[in-house]
């Protein structure tokens, strides 16, 4: 059985100063670790009940769990009705991403909702976008709720921090961003590789990454809704990527 | 002030059963209140906050209004952080829907979840598509967790709860399916009408409506994640209907 520091530690993860200090995050829930166990990321424990453990001794090395009460993983987790299994993994050292012409690469501009963000990273690992990089005010990657709501692709899409402008400067090729009044989508001709540019749930892309974009997007509207949320629009600017 | 018989009765109104019997719906928040107001739905009452009706004497009628705590206000809504407005709608008689081959409707099978639900009459509503037919176990079109996600477009759009396969057995135009194993949406020519039907979402479109469909479909992936959400393919959908 665990012990009261260890669970305190796991708990203690939820918080994102915790999480950068001790350079660890948590996975919640069976499909999401699974794929973690799938991943190069690095595990250091998986806690879990005893009826998960049953059930599962096929598919989880018993070596590697720990066992916990069905109390105690709720206690730590985040999930309302997590009664299973919670790994403890390390956030991996090498995120650098880089941006070259042959392929698409999401540019997140300060969105803030770890729901859209999550969304946002099983968006692009469906289409076969595996680099992010977003504002330093983006959600965390590693927030439980991002975890989660990724569905197992945060195992397999890496994400850097930059400094956006900075970073969007030094690129030469094409650079997207979703505005209210750019060039439809539907016109819109996308070729090999490129930026796109996703803005704010409320204001959209900052004035000083719009100076930068080189094509302004837009999704045309045909009734009467007055905007679509950021996780939508990506994957729907995300399709005509892929066949335009 | 209000009376406590009158609190008692709105906060009912969070439960489909009460809904039923009462037929008036909760609508939370500003936005939506305001998409209220502008549209042909009758409303009963709209309770408020004394600062939401100093804030906003200009644009609502305060004779319209009755002032509520805040601590009440909270009591009664389903938001976590409303403490502004409510209003007490009536559920419209009318919400026959009918199917021409000159515009797209929406169909739902057993879509559970009621903020995919709000997500998806949002998208309807973005792309010109005023009428959902679902099945009976589809979420409540007047849950307040809907109303909210739909931000203001179920005032736009109507839904109607009915068996599935009879009213789409009696359609003679294209029914098309969202499936694994369909036809790229890529490649599919969409006409100027017709139905979409999406399905729950763990298992899909059931067999008894996939039996009927005159068009299997699918979204084509390009990466490794697993699934899509419900919104997120209805959207992506729909936007090809526009632009086939």
């Amino acid at each position: 059985m665990i012990t009261k520091s260890v669970l305190k530690f796991i708990k203690s993860l939820q918080l994102k100063k915790n999480r950068i200090e001790h350079q660890r995050f948590l996975v919640e829930g069976v499909k999401s670790v699974r794929e973690l166990l799938n991943s190069d990321i690095e595990v250091d424990t998986i806690v879990a009940t005893s009826d998960f453990i049953r059930e599962n001794r096929n598919d989880f090395d018993p070596g590697l769990i720990t066992e916990i009460k069905a109390t105690d993983i709720n206690a730590i987790g985040s999930f309302k009705n997590n009664n299973s299994v919670i790994a403890i993994a390390k956030i991996p050292m090498s995120l650098e991403v880089s941006i070259s012409n042959d392929e698409y690469v999401l540019a997140l501009d300060d969105v803030r909702d770890p729901g859209n963000l999550g969304t946002i990273i099983r968006i692009a690992d469906w289409y076969g976008i595996t680099q992010i990089i977003a504002s330093p005010t983006t959600a965390d990657f590693y927030n439980p709720k991002v975890i989660s709501a990724s569905m197992g692709s945060f195992a397999r899409v890496k994400m850097q921090y930059v400094d956006l402008a900075s970073k969007l400067e030094s690129y030469q090729g094409e650079i997207y961003g979703a505005l209210m009044d750019g060039i439809s989508i539907h016109q819109q001709y996308f070729g090999s590789g490129g930026v796109i540019v996703m803005g704010n749930e409320s204001v959209g892309i900052s004035k000083e990454v719009e100076s930068i974009l080189t094509n302004r997007i837009t999704i045309p509207k045909f009734g009467e809704a007055e905007s679509l949320n950021v996780g939508i629009a990506t994957a729907i600017i995300c399709d005509r990527l892929r066949n335009s």
